[in-house]
């Protein structure tokens, strides 16, 4: 018998978003000028006093063992910062500090998932979730979006794929990849459904402080304690404070839940990392300053690049309200041709893209959404311009 | 339907040691004089030196994503303190860094076990190992050991449990709970068992650096190419470099389980602190005097635990050759009473000694030790006198 990885292993997903990052990363070490429109994370450092906080815990010893679910500065600090931004009540017993927002993801799922139960997400979605669902056993239920409705799902699309097998959704407000914000009135149909049936709502608000436009987020757990009860909350430091490297994740929901989600994480990883961690609370208590002028950069250069996109022949997208997202159109390319060589769908783009004129797009297909590539704009203005003259160039040089 | 967590999660065993360690930490925090011998970790900061690297991979602006398996360096960093402790050859892709050797530990199981799997496990063994196991879908098979033999497992005992579907075994050298380490011959054995079969080696090598009396410590594989291939060697800076709460843990395996684990990983926790990947880089190219220094204090305290122990009356305990744990033997005090209260097991011991004396230790049957009590002499000698006079003076008045 030949020794075998296990089956949960062997379906596991390779990252296309990875894949396409890494070819993009050696071209760039090769010495080419790779314009890179794939990156998920702030371009900026993290700020300064953040940092002077790691410094100031290595000198008060704090490179120990923590509680497992996070110190009770970092939870008390959480449990602040949901009163203070959303009015929203926990007790530091409803918080768990995990390695990033992924983690906290996967110990969820872990946590509430038996083999066969199913989670809703609606499309394009992050190319985690489905794999995230998956290796707890679960089986993740599409709900396609389109263009036209902002890739919000329509309330009978959510409703009319739910099953006696429904174990939770993932809202996702602001969206990954897509930029999308939910309503008020579209969450309250998706909190209510989750209570009468009941399911679980796990809510990825990683992205909530990047709204534009004088947007303020609203979490799905405001809408009643009845849905509060339902819910996992899910944050992090990682996109407002520019800590993406630093790994703190925090999950808010009720006590029952936390207290499993412990257990799990007591045994498959322990605490995540101490400095991090008083970092993390220092930047949640501290001035908030530094979130806004990273915000304010973040918006002019959306709207840069909406702006150049739209006047490109054969691409378009919308104007995305949060995260640092675009969703471009490249529908009316598929069929066409570069030297000879037919665009089939947006991975055909995206390599050809890359190859061609070392502009690195993330291909729809890895969010479930052919026919689109997804641009972060967490990069400079300049290289805004830059990569889309290129890509106009590509385009124009299409048959 | 009420909303319920998983199976998986239900089946998780809470943990024994974590459950002695917040009482005592209660106690202690309201003002009692608590001595405590429950600590899994180094009680000496982490080395300046260290930090200062900490320090600098921010200054540097380290604060971004790392390739899922960890930094080039700090994998490079590993695969020469490999070559250089062990002769050990692996390249960067034969690395994996996580957060934490028991994340690794983790990791390796979801990726090599199949549901119904087994996995020999000799005992007493870590706490984690068998939940490791089962949160897997796997089946923990232990192999009992006993103090006669120092801990080791004969031959006998582990040949006859291996069955069609042994996927694994665990390997601890040196051991948690019990300091014990194995020999060049018992290695042998079970390196050419799992060539044979074949079976995969996991090989726990946290406590490798606290090695007493001269000892050196020998890896199953550097016992030949073909044992080597069928190894995961688990590490950390945790011990070595009193680095607990940092969270950097590794493993070095053959390539294509290394992929496997980092195709798991990258979409489970993504990679480990990045400032902390920098810090370990550093502590393990750095000067090794801290290890050498902190080796010795312990070896110190090693040696008045053991005498101290060896006096009192009713108990014993053999020398550990490595790690920071004595396994204290209490079968002469089972059935005997305190108060009129009778210890029936280990747990009575030292729920009692707690309550009592205020001195905190662990319950063999944590380790699936019945008949022991595990004490940490990761503490003071002064911590370390104070604690055994009160355990005599408890054992005194045992009718």
């Amino acid at each position: 018998m030949a020794l075998t990885i296990s089956h949960r292993c062997l379906n596991i997903a390779p990252s296309l978003t990875l894949q396409i990052d890494t070819r993009a990363k050696e071209m760039a070490a090769s010495g080419l000028d790779v314009v890179g429109f794939g990156a998920g994370e702030p371009d900026f450092p993290t700020p300064k006093h953040i940092c002077e906080a790691a410094k100031e815990a290595m000198e008060m010893g704090l490179t120990r063992y923590t509680p497992v679910a996070g110190t009770m500065e970092l939870r008390m600090a959480i449990t602040r910062k949901m009163e203070r931004d959303h009015g929203l009540t926990y007790s530091p017993q409803e918080i768990i500090v995990g390695n990033g927002a992924k983690h906290c993801l996967f110990t969820i799922f872990q946590t509430i998932l038996d083999p066969g139960d199913e989670v809703l997400i609606p499309t394009p979605c992050w190319v985690s979730y489905p794999e995230l669902v998956r290796m707890a056993g679960g089986v993740p239920v599409f709900v396609p979006t389109n263009e036209e409705n902002r890739f919000i799902p329509s309330n009978h699309d959510i409703a009319s794929r739910i099953t006696r097998r429904t174990k939770a959704i993932i809202i996702t407000s602001p969206s990954n990849p897509n930029g999308s914000v939910w309503s008020r009135e579209q969450l309250q149909f998706v909190g209510n459904l989750a209570v009468t049936h009941p399911f679980y709502i796990v809510s990825d608000e990683i992205y909530e402080k990047l709204l534009y436009d004088g947007r303020k987020h609203l979490s799905i757990a405001q809408l009643g304690e009845q849905i509060k009860d339902h819910t996992f909350i899910v944050n992090g430091v990682s996109k407002a404070y520019a800590m993406t490297g630093w790994r703190i994740g925090y999950c808010a929901a009720p006590r029952q839940e936390i207290a499993a989600m412990t257990a799990f994480q007591s045994q498959a990883t322990s605490n995540a990392n101490s400095i991090a961690q008083h970092a993390s609370a220092v930047a949640l208590d501290g001035d908030q300053t530094c979130v806004d002028e990273m915000r304010e950069h973040f918006q002019a250069r959306r709207d840069l690049m909406v702006e150049r996109i739209n006047c490109i022949e054969g691409i378009s997208c919308l104007k995305p309200e949060g995260a640092f997202y675009v969703m471009m159109n490249i529908r009316n390319l598929i069929g066409r041709k570069f030297n000879g060589r037919r665009l089939e769908d947006s991975m055909d783009f995206a390599e050809l893209l890359l190859a061609e004129k070392h502009v690195a797009v993330v291909p729809g297909i890895a969010f479930e959404a052919e026919g689109f590539c997804r641009l972060s704009y967490a990069t400079s203005e300049d290289r805004i311009i830059e990569g889309l003259n290129r890509i106009e160039a590509f385009i124009k040089e299409l048959e």
